[in-house]
């Protein structure tokens, strides 16, 4: 440990992992960052927030009580082998990813996994890089935490810190069972968004032709498509078939349509205002 | 006339002609109004907003210079037709429907043609009532005007400058034209959301699962699925022709996701940031 104040490295300092990097910063804590652009680890050092810079090789995060991977998931394989390398004896390994069956088992298989707990924050936007990074993104937000089939107490109880130390609620589930869950309620709307804006261009739509609604709809298809062919390649099968179930909804919608029942098209539409209206609840 | 003042009747007093009585008033106009609901025609009178309450019969309505419909679509036809009996020579009658054809094609058909010039405002939100009702909702939105075969020069003018009035920015064209294109911008991405809605019911997912992206997606599908029933039964062919394309869309991103291919993919969701960009720029 080169500094009696809590270290922690943040590998990637885009939305998320700059967003952190600045609420951790503000608890005091010694940040270590890296980012493959340097421009945006230059900002993050000018800005103050990073304190110590790593280099591409990790060199250096051996000395960080807490590592986080906020990187795109393609990229997380890779990182964590790099990193394990130099890992001797972390507090805690997490990363940000929004699939999380693969990010588990690389970090089981590199050796991390008593110390690895798999963190996937519900937050983010469809803006990206350092410069989209502010304070505060994670309050509210659940945050999804999914161990390895080896984590120890310390690490997941050090992940849970750290979250409800950023405003986040915690959730530990199953790898697996997350996948499947974030296709429906995270990749499946991401999908449909941008499916939605791509049939709207080929029929000569502009967006400016919107209502409010068809805006709200379609703000996450600005997001990163980088990104997102990455999130969505992780977690095909379950992306899939979130996509036929949504598919067969919207099909029954058009039959109904076609058949001029108004009742059972306002049942249908009902089905969707009632379940929403829980949320209220909750 | 019973008013030196411009006398508007607005028949409807939810949050379309609800927000248009608010923001009418306080222009100084005197508001005759009606509305199926008497305790939503009350408050408007104790709110100091509605002068002169309409009965069933519409009597009274001969008095106004400009007649509004802010009625459910379904219900547009049977009020022309009660109205066109009692008005001998209105400078504007308008309405505010989701969809104009039938609309256009009524006022035609009980002797409005001359005064009738439809309207539908691109503004709303998933609130409905006059209690959701407020001032400034037409700012800045976008209101097309479809005039009927024989609208004249000065009913034109006058709803032009209504609209102007309330801040919203017009545009004439074709009432079949309108329908066939907000069945791409307006029906269509209602229709997706609702049937995201019930397919994440039927997936046991609770809006709470629900990151800040999904749930942008699923805010109009709170909407009253009385007044959706009533408009996509309106404009069934053109909605079924976007959902058609829509669904075109979804399995071509689905078939991507299924052959592995990341580059077509990034296309797919690189084509869809592309066209949203195109928003800032108009």
């Amino acid at each position: 440990m080169t500094s009696e104040r809590e270290t922690v490295a943040i590998i990637g300092l885009g939305l998320i992992g700059g967003s952190i990097a600045r609420d951790l910063a503000a608890q005091g804590m010694r940040i270590a960052g890296y980012d493959t652009d340097p421009a945006a680890l230059d900002q993050a050092c000018e800005d103050g927030i990073v304190e110590d810079r790593l280099e591409p090789s990790l060199a250096g995060v051996e000395g960080a009580d807490t590592v986080i991977l906020a990187v795109p998931v393609s990229a997380t394989r890779s990182v964590l082998r790099v990193a394990s390398q130099r890992l001797t004896g972390p507090r805690l390994v997490t990363d940000v990813g929004s699939t999380k069956r693969n990010a588990v088992a690389s970090a089981a298989e590199f050796g991390l996994g008593e110390h690895f707990v798999g963190s996937h924050p519900m937050a983010g936007g469809h803006r990206s890089g350092w410069r989209a990074a502010g304070t505060g993104l994670f309050r509210g937000a659940r945050t999804y935490l999914c161990p390895t089939p080896s984590t120890g107490a310390e690490a997941l109880s050090r992940a849970t810190a750290l979250w409800s130390s950023l405003g986040a609620h915690t959730e530990v589930i199953d790898a697996g069972a997350h996948d499947e869950r974030v296709a429906f309620t995270s990749h499946l709307p991401h999908a449909v968004s941008s499916a939605l804006a791509v049939a709207l261009a080929k029929a000569n739509c502009k967006p400016d032709d919107l209502g409010p609604g068809g805006r709200d709809m379609l703000r996450i298809a600005a997001s990163s498509p980088e990104l997102w062919t990455a999130i969505m390649m992780d977690n095909t099968d379950a992306v899939r078939d979130a996509l036929a179930a949504f598919g067969a909804e919207l099909e029954r919608l058009s039959e109904t349509l076609g058949t001029g029942d108004r009742s059972a098209l306002q049942s249908q539409l009902s089905d969707a205002q009632v379940w929403l209206m829980d949320n209220s609840k909750s």
